[in-house]
């Protein structure tokens, strides 16, 4: 089945982490219908391999295949570093990663050409944003940071204990030592600290919205592809996790700032033997 | 096949966390032959729902017998709380858990008669401990805390870090509060923590060491059912995960305070569908 612009858009992530993308867009394209997959029986992703991340983003996008997305945002940098290429070369419709926004957004950026990248183990050892950098920008110097115990403190909503801000303090002091002056948040569970973050780097430090140049990013995709949706008014977006739905639920709000209803549990199991 | 002697034990947890319950029966029973698996594709459990825990702690223990195990340890107290009982009722040889040994325990050591219970959101939402202490003394108080984070800041090795030290000051201060005189870590990662918790609670609250009280009661498991193995001496544990080992073998080291080799990656849905 190709795909039609009144078709939905589907985003997914290993948890609730995406919803900060899925924000962004509902923002820059509100007559998008959307689906959102949070692969919850398995968060997180970020510790994983790259076989496995890569087993389970094929099982995500498989999933929203089968519920006819015109497109796939993998709103999840684990994901993204360890599956794009996978994906790109199995998935009938675009797939779009967090990672090329991002970096695109920080090179227009810089001044100093020192960029920090926090993320999680597995997105800052797979390289994947050291490589696009430097291919954006060759005599760019890039601190990855992997700060693994921000995905529990935001899921935790210890954003604000003054724990966080130790950890948080521990995590980027190198990019103070190195004196960059951009910062791309590496992870879409991230953007729940830049209060935080913010206060800790100072005025001269630009954090990157990486969600807001993935919604970008999607939007010309869309646009060029001749799918961006005409209608006036989309439905609420679908929501579907892996585990059960509370524990999502209860999360998410704080995340949307907005009550979430029917969000529904599926197993990836059956999209996957289709 | 019945189960023999001279066969291993099994024991399994989502992760390293169950490496102290482990090393608390190499240490009771060194003549013991032990098979280890850490479902490390899928850790943590203890956030995910009981349906999901227990779909995963079935596949743990089909593994394990299909490597002819005579006895199941299930070295995760998310596990245990979950899934005991549909184990138990599938599985062809004795299934221990870790909550019984340690309410045992705990119960013999209290005089105030108030017990606390430090657990993952799973493990206290599933009231296990709280019927299981009532069970054996109908007046006592017990308060069941949720500590989430204390699993990602020992995976993280942060136990000395101040941050960790902010984060358990907040998750117990309802244990000084009510006086209590005897903790139970209901949390097989949790005796990793112990130093600082022991810190924090000071020298006249007592910390139950539930993996201990699980090797007791599985000598006496194994004594009772004529399946204590007689030999003199065991060959080295064998190590299985469902994910990469490398990351597992780097937290193993820490708990295990020796290098782990020949940790092997295995398939689960390969022991599911036979």
């Amino acid at each position: 089945m190709s795909a039609s612009a009144s078709h939905p858009i589907g985003i997914f992530d290993s948890g609730v982490g995406g919803l900060t993308v899925l924000r962004a867009v509902q923002k820059l394209l509100p007559s998008e219908s959307l689906i959102y997959l949070g692969d919850t029986a398995r968060v997180p992703y970020g510790d994983k391999s790259p076989e496995t991340v890569t087993r389970y983003a094929l099982e995500d996008a498989r999933f929203l295949e089968a519920h006819n997305v015109k497109a796939i945002v993998v709103a999840c940098n684990t994901a993204t570093a360890h599956a794009l290429e996978t994906l790109r070369d199995v998935a009938s419709v675009p797939v779009l990663g967090v990672v090329e926004p991002g970096v695109k957004a920080a090179v227009a950026q810089t001044k100093s050409k020192k960029i920090a990248v926090l993320g999680t183990r597995g997105t800052i050892r797979s390289e994947t944003y050291q490589r696009a950098i430097l291919a954006r920008l060759p005599d760019a110097k890039v601190l990855a940071l992997e700060c693994p115990l921000f995905v529990p403190l935001v899921e935790e909503r210890f954003q604000e204990h003054p724990a966080a801000r130790l950890i948080a303090q521990s995590y980027i002091q190198p990019i103070l030592e190195a004196q960059c002056d951009t910062v791309i948040l590496g992870c879409t569970h991230y953007p729940i600290l830049q209060p935080l973050l913010n206060d800790l780097l100072g005025p001269y430090i630009h954090i990157v919205d990486a969600a807001a140049a993935c919604a970008q990013a999607l939007k010309r995709l869309l646009n060029d592809s001749h799918l961006l949706c005409q209608s006036l008014e989309a439905p609420a977006p679908s929501y579907y996790v892996t585990d059960a739905p509370e524990h999502f639920q209860r999360l998410a709000s704080g995340i949307l700032s907005s009550d979430m209803h029917g969000v529904q549990q599926v197993s990836l199991l059956e999209a996957a033997l289709t």
